[in-house]
């Protein structure tokens, strides 16, 4: 690889994976994410809807989401590489602070990489979302 | 590799993905399947449990979802390889023949791997379920 040449999905899904273990998911987002990210939930919320496009808008949604919740705990299993694309499964304990109420969750996210860059995520729950 | 050795976690994936492709899930359940497979979805039906135990359970349930739903177009995105377990991503158009209904789905599956056999399969879906 030269040094022009982008970081490949392997080294990407690396470097997100370590940044979330360590609770860096907003650094992960700032170094790894393009411009033109887009962000897909199955549905939408009253808040937020279900594809937010733009690294602006994706930022606001973690920060939106941290700020809404406090972590338990945190499992970051994978990543899952292949060709332009890896996956992460993710179990969180989490209680959502306006309600109160405690969850486990646990999700994947199916990640699009070009250019060296990360254009997509996609999330697929394990609960119904409803 | 000598003879003896269990296939590979990226061996089997491919396998997989190979079979479902061709549309021959049933085979890859009887290739690639331990007698002691777990499979989980996200939620129980009328007729099947969320979690299914055994490879008898497992193929009967396939079997269901063949003879219950028409498949129009089935897409098999994958691999995504990790260290011991593997990630597909599908998307199908089906009807669903006792109603008639039309859907397309996406859907991710985690597969974990041990001595050379699929042990347990866990999905997790973009659309709500309930």
């Amino acid at each position: 690889m030269t040094a022009a040449a982008p970081a490949s999905t392997a080294a990407i899904a690396q470097e997100l994976v370590s940044l979330c273990r360590a609770g860096r998911n907003l650094d992960a987002v700032a170094r790894l994410y393009s411009p033109k990210i887009v962000s897909v939930e199955p549905v939408g919320g009253e808040t937020m809807p279900a594809e937010v496009n733009g690294i602006d808008a994706v930022r606001g949604k973690n920060e939106w989401w941290f700020s809404n919740n406090e972590v338990h705990s945190a499992e970051v299993n994978g990543p899952f590489v292949g060709e332009g694309q890896f996956a992460v499964h993710y179990t969180f304990e989490t209680t959502f602070k306006p309600t109160g109420q405690r969850a486990q969750m646990t999700e994947m996210a199916l990640y699009t990489v070009k250019d060296g860059k990360i254009v997509r995520e996609q999330f697929f729950y394990h609960m119904p979302t409803a």
